[in-house]
């Protein structure tokens, strides 16, 4: 993982420069945390100019950015972000779920939208000094964590559409409670035919700010209807792709006894979910019998292929739909009890706790490791 | 023209605060000006929140924007803009061209991606407000013209994706020179396949800042394959959709005689652009006899229907492609001469002056309503 203008300097942890905050915030209480609303002390910006590549990291306190009103983020949305949380382990150790896959991502979103890519080691390190530097604003509480935000924004202070010659990555940090805080509640979906999440050629792989902005009114629409997320489905077969901003499973009872996880292909419109990826891996490992996943069902079939809304609907009518998810660093995974679809509902199988019978034994692996009661090579200790 | 929540405070000119410059700078020389790069003294902004609408519009010293690190502009490319341009006319008057339309693209801008709307008549006064104040930034040489950038952002510091409950519209001024200061210089294009730039039930149709970024890598590896832009194609049979950030226009010879004049319909994946709309009235009322325009062919057919790159090759072939052109308010009228596609080049004829049959007068006419010697409602006098 190098930067792609590789004579120039590449981001280096030991040029930071840390500026402390003369004016510590107290964390608030964690019951009344809303989702991205409060922020750390202390942020990580590292400048980027074409001609000077990657200039020193610095750590400073948490506070505005000043932008030219030409800066190219604000008109050609030359931004990327990536979204990874910080756990305060059951053994009192900060830790980190998979950095490498968000900063492999992140280079690649850059790579797509022509911003300058980086040593994503060197970043992690740098992300695990501002978490050290913060470690306080990590409830202890379980279910809660610290929310991680870097981002890259084209900053150039120029009109014309190229790549820009100034770039900055930014990391702030938000301290968050658990998606669930009564325990799972599945989901209603709107099954949106009306627009797209994304197209073949185009960005839907990538995590930019450009595949964002266009799904609110998707979003907004399905809430008036009253569902809670939409379900992207795509082409005239309407295809299922994502589920509002998370990856989407289905679970089928197949006829030769097998139980399937399937999940759409990686095949250009579909996000890479560091989630996704783990469910896939945890389950692939527990059908292969390389380690086994407690309470997973035996003959367990993992798939990445396509599939459409006609087989979830046929396979919820005739009892082959066992379970439907979406997966996510946010809920990590999010039920789905409902599916609204041209006009009638589709009903889906729930468990009295809300889950199913492949998501419920992952789930409690995913969070057993990322909460230190697993241990995984996953989990990456920050601090201990 | 009014905004979506009409309970609440639309725009108001008649709140404009002005603080003026303390430290006005000089205009730089006319020939070294490169686009987009030169601002003028002021800028307007508008801020607008959802509990208490648009506030007061300050036209301010030209500066940085302060914004928190957690504004949805910076995360998920809640940003649009629009570009239009002040001239100076042959009588000395500061004139906009068609300011009406762009203020209604940018409103539907704006709802595409849940931002607010607003009063577009009151932005176009305060816009010209800003123009009059900084008039003298206009270059009086021919060719040369004031580009304005409205822009409209998310600035709400919170990272829920949501519609934001803050925005900001401001507007900044550029003096431009001319596209072709060494007259038309045709255009070769690559003939993109590899990326789309728009599809169906996504955003091709609005003027979002999500739209530009991820072309920049297209029209970077057209650059690298020497050609000057890229051609956007579109679907299996390769339809074509824009020129780089440019409406697309071909002129065929009909077997019947007639001059058909071809631009691809607003089907969702095409910008309305504002050049490409007064072309085709142009042309349309000239076939119709209702307003001739000197020198474009008698028998001219104007048709909004799709067409492949097979089509305009074939054309190529046979002698029956008279011109292709792009549009856009930064040039007008763009000529192209070559386009490469799949491999090979099609060669596109060219008059000795770089253009053809039909957007030669096209663009005279055009260029004579913008600088004044033909006079049109088009043409809205900011200043005498």
């Amino acid at each position: 993982m190098t930067g792609e203008f590789t004579s120039l300097p590449d981001v280096e942890p030991s040029r930071l420069v840390i500026e402390r905050t003369q004016n510590p915030k107290k964390p608030p209480p964690p019951s009344g945390l809303v989702f991205g609303h409060t922020f750390t002390d202390h942020m990580l910006t590292i400048p980027w100019n074409a001609s000077s590549g990657w200039g020193a990291p610095k750590i400073q306190p948490y506070g505005p950015l000043s932008l030219e009103p030409s800066a190219t983020v604000f008109h050609y949305a030359q931004a990327l972000f990536e979204g990874l949380k910080a756990y305060r382990d059951q053994n009192g150790k900060v830790t980190l779920f998979r950095p490498d896959m968000n900063m492999k991502r992140m280079n690649s979103s850059a790579k797509r939208i022509a911003l300058p890519t980086f040593n994503g080691d060197h970043v992690i390190e740098l992300i695990q000094e501002l978490i050290r530097l913060d470690k306080h604003w990590i409830p202890a509480q379980p279910g809660y964590s610290l929310y991680i935000r870097p981002t890259l924004i084209g900053s150039q202070p120029a009109l014309g559409i190229a790549p820009p010659n100034e770039a900055l990555l930014f990391v702030i940090c938000s301290p968050v409670g658990p998606y669930y805080p009564q325990g799972f509640k599945p989901v209603a979906l709107y099954g949106t035919t009306e627009y797209t999440r994304a197209s073949a050629g185009g960005i839907g792989a990538y995590k930019l700010g450009a595949n964002y902005a266009p799904g609110v009114v998707a979003q907004k629409e399905a809430a008036k209807l009253g569902y809670v997320q939409n379900l992207w489905l795509h082409g005239p077969q309407h295809h299922i792709t994502e589920v509002g901003t998370m990856n989407a499973f289905a679970v089928f009872k197949r006829s030769d006894g097998a139980t399937e996880l399937v999940t759409p292909p990686l095949d250009g419109i579909i996000l890479p979910g560091v989630t996704r990826d783990s469910v896939l891996a945890l389950a692939r490992d527990h059908a292969s019998g390389k380690a086994k996943v407690p309470e997973l069902p035996e003959n367990l079939v993992v798939s990445e292929r396509s599939m459409t809304m006609k087989e979830v609907k046929d396979a919820a009518a005739n009892g082959s739909l066992l379970e439907f998810f979406g997966t996510g660093t946010a809920a990590v995974i999010s039920p789905v009890d409902r599916i609204g679809y041209l006009g009638e509902d589709v009903h889906i199988p729930t468990g009295p706790d809300g889950m199913g019978p492949v998501s419920r034994p992952i789930w409690k692996q995913l969070v057993g490791i990322q909460m230190g009661s697993v241990a995984h090579p996953w989990s990456v200790v920050v601090t201990e």
